[in-house]
């Protein structure tokens, strides 16, 4: 740790002088949870009548043992973000395949309308040249 | 660490026999971590003219150093992850909204497809009845 902030922590009943470029609160979380630890396996009889060295040894292990727990979780997390971007990736390809599809139906959807108008114009003529010629037809038949 | 397996490591020159669930590689890779990581400290001598109780506390902190370091990660992929299944959320209604959309519009053009061939269908109709009638016309006027 490179020197900036400079905190005393307690551990085990003994000041530590940290310095680093950790806050004092993370430096003091770290201090308890060390504590917390060291009360938790002197509860233990066993613990209790080992040496320091290797009572130490032991919760350096257990420490460890957390680290790379944690570690692993991390790495598992990381995996499942990746196959994740990959679904992502996926999801949005077949988004846009499908809203290339909603502008060529639209398109279709107005060249048949154009298609429908023009049709409906040509109906239209048709039926007036029908009633045109239906009418002089009958008026030489009159005649 | 409940027993099951028990296997023997060293750590700094001594000998400690670990039993628990985790797999023999696993408790070698913890002993080798802590002794790359006393390794790295004896490097300085200063840390060589600490008392063994204050060598093996600051290992500690620093392990347990490694150890909220791996954890804030684990932690801030997992918020990632979270952002990254509600964007899978999201365009998934995106996509299903956009499918719905593409059905619509199919069946708009069956509709038109359907209004035209209709239409084509007058259309011949009346072309038929238009050319029998001027035919008819014509008769009349030659005769």
């Amino acid at each position: 740790m490179s020197s900036k902030n400079s905190t005393d922590v307690l551990i085990n009943g003994k000041i530590y002088t940290l310095s680093g470029y950790e806050s004092t609160e993370y430096l003091q979380k770290v201090a308890t949870y060390i504590n917390s630890k060291t009360d938790e396996f002197m509860k233990n009889d066993w613990y209790r009548k080992l040496s320091l060295e290797d009572q130490k040894t032991l919760l350096e292990i257990n420490i460890a043992d957390d680290y790379f727990k944690a570690k692993k979780q991390a790495d598992a997390i990381d995996g499942e973000a990746q196959v994740k971007d990959q679904r992502i990736y996926d999801i949005k390809h077949e988004l846009i395949a499908s809203q290339i599809d909603v502008e060529a139906l639209k398109k279709e959807i107005a060249t048949l309308q154009n298609e429908l108008n023009e049709s409906k114009m040509t109906i239209v003529r048709l039926e007036t040249e029908l009633s045109d010629l239906s009418a002089s037809k009958r008026r030489r038949t009159t005649t």
